[in-house]
């Protein structure tokens, strides 16, 4: 017998015929042997709807009450998931996050977790209940409810989990796993197994937007097992687990990729101590947030090539802050830009010991005849700018270098431990 | 200074220009320098919406989480309220039944209130802050959601009131008080600037569904004076409060009625012991309700007449359930029977030292030919039947009769103290 946390989203609880399905896969679980607390989202559309409310009600509303008014969306999810429970004779009971014990710090709307009591819970499932718990709320030492931002639940399931030293935290979704690449983009795509917590974190933040970076961390920091799951097909989904021999064989895991990139390039920018801090400075100053940073220094002056990009949506308005800034400096800066730019990231705990990744990725780009515009690295992942029009081909290019669309077969341990 | 509780009921909160609206109400209060504590029922229309999300996704819902569903009504409502609040530069916050500490029994659905604590109030209270309590709701002992049952808000008002021991309770509807009688029935009726919490009980009881009666109850035992308010309008409205030499004075303080009546006789009931008791336990087993019962012993032989009314559209069943009980009991019963009559009540505390009350009633009736089928009568209250058709021609009458329609003016008291 398992203790299993289950955290179904929004578009999985979205109709009242999607919560009598979730209702049928948590029996399952249950039936299985196994004791579930299972973490709900509000229904699909429902945050929103409330979020529209406020918007119209004001344009300056308290964060606290903010809180208050879309923690109930949860609270009717809950409730209604735990009826068709019962409805099924499958005893269960809904809490609220402060009804639970989810305690967290003062910081209405992007609360951070704290403290997770896990005595209510505890008591339920040992008179054999199912826990359905509202997630993405909790409360703070005052007693006042808090939310903790969009995207939250996977945070509160993973938290519980970590709290009741679950066996395993399943998310359910409306994909099927984590993929190589985005399955939409190129069908060649494949489900990964398994994978690193850290190699998940840079999937996550580089747009594979299928678990919440926080809910990855915290996982990690806890050796939390996460299972992403399809709420609307059977598989065994994708293990986001600890580190292991296996994965680090294998070179890379996966390719993620954003479009709606703007690259620009300052080129004889001189060298003086804080100039770089002095242009990104002023670009943020305009609350627009910088992605990737790179910087040559200059071999035939004593200048620096400086580089970085930002959102798309926020190019004019950060090239205006540049030019500004140029006029102010008064020197022969050269400005490059390019507004229709995408990145494209490799991201592999393999690459760590594994020299030639980088050889491979730029060899297979330039076969294809694309012009690599900008590079930055960390240890388990290099990220690339090419022109957005290259972007599928680049995609598939590398894909098949890596041959992330052959099995894995024989080289990973069975899905299931 | 005053320390206020106002009760805003679904309509008034029903969207967001009448969130607006109440907020300016409280503002004003606030401004006239008063402590004010707000309850809110939940949007109109959104308690509904609750219910019939759950009726769709199962017949047999759980209780428990009945309460849990419903209960997120009046937490969207006093985010809103608190919100726009705050954004009209008057610092407020928003409660939960359970965070305030509104101590109910365990009976779901329609819990009793059992203990209001105050701390959280208070403590707001002293940061000059408006508080805005969600009605309706409270929690057990084991800190699950109860909600209090239909019109449960009143209720939470005044227990908050009586707690607090506030000096006033006000609860805004869309009436601006009570009346002598329904005023859309009879435009002389005239508002009653203050009237007695047993007089407001019978009228209450009667079908004048301005406040619910339970929380008229707790105010009574309470001493805690309510008054009757519009939200849409400015007046005095109605103060329902401890009777005084005033009101003592008055004959007759209103006409309550109720169409949909039927009323069933029987005569010639054998005089037996426990006959009463064998026929109306035959209706109510059979989960009909009666409302008025009179008897009479007859004169000409050991019988005795006997006569109850129902709510019309329980008349079949009632009829079906004496019918068959008739032919048990294999006597010469009479059934007589009348399923369109109406229900016409006087109530006024100054009936109980003033003789004659009734005697004018009759004659008045008397005067427009009006056949009286039925009279019970309690210490403050009579109540007849008659035809339905003979219904509005009755009000007037007896209206015209006890001279509701001219102001009290130097009889009463200025309406506030």
């Amino acid at each position: 017998m398992a203790l299993i946390v289950q955290k179904y989203g929004g578009s999985s609880v979205g109709n009242l015929d999607r919560i009598h399905h979730v209702a049928e896969k948590v029996i399952k679980a249950k039936q299985e042997g196994h004791h579930v607390v299972v973490v709900v989202s509000a229904m699909y559309g429902e945050t929103d709807r409330l979020i529209r409310l406020a918007s119209a009600l004001t344009q300056h509303y308290e964060p606290r009450e903010y809180d208050v008014l879309i923690a109930s969306g949860e609270q009717v999810s809950m409730a209604l998931l735990s009826m068709a429970l019962n409805a099924k004779n499958c005893p269960a009971r809904s809490f609220t996050g402060p009804q639970v014990g989810i305690y967290t710090d003062n910081i209405h709307t992007k609360a951070r977790i704290l403290k997770v009591k896990t005595e209510v819970i505890q008591r339920e499932l040992e008179k054999d209940r199912i826990v359905v718990v509202a997630g993405f709320q909790g409360v703070n030492e005052h007693g006042d409810i808090t939310t903790l931002g969009r995207g939250g639940s996977d945070t509160t399931a993973v938290a519980i989990a970590a709290a009741l030293k679950a066996d395993e935290c399943q998310i359910y979704t409306d994909v099927d796993g984590v993929y190589t690449t985005d399955p939409h983009f190129l069908p060649a795509a494949r489900l990964i197994p398994r994978i690193s917590f850290e190699e998940m974190l840079e999937l996550a933040s580089l747009g594979a937007k299928v678990l919440q970076m926080r809910s990855v961390e915290l996982a990690s920091k806890h050796n939390m097992p996460i299972r992403v799951l399809s709420t609307f097909s059977d598989g065994p989904g994708t293990l986001v687990t600890f580190e292991d021999k296996t994965m680090q064989k294998r070179l890379v895991s996966g390719i993620a990729f954003s479009r709606e990139e703007a690259i620009i390039s300052l080129s004889g920018v001189p060298r003086k101590l804080g100039m770089e801090g002095h242009i990104l400075g002023r670009v943020s100053e305009a609350n627009i947030e910088i992605d990737m940073i790179a910087q040559n220094a200059s071999t035939r002056d004593d200048t620096s090539d400086f580089t970085f990009t930002v959102n798309r949506r926020e190019y004019q308005r950060a090239m205006s802050v540049i030019e500004e800034l140029v006029t102010e400096l008064d020197t022969m800066i050269n400005i490059k830009t390019n507004s229709k730019v995408a990145k494209l990231s490799l991201v592999g705990i393999g690459m760590r010991s594994h020299a030639g990744v980088a050889t491979t990725m730029f060899k297979a780009l330039g076969r294809e005849g694309i012009n690599i515009q900008m590079i930055t690295t960390s240890e388990i992942k290099i990220s690339v700018v090419v022109d957005e029009e290259h972007l599928e081909k680049g995609v598939q290019a590398i894909h098949q270098a890596f041959e992330l669309d052959k099995a894995e077969s024989d080289k990973n341990p069975p899905f299931f431990e």
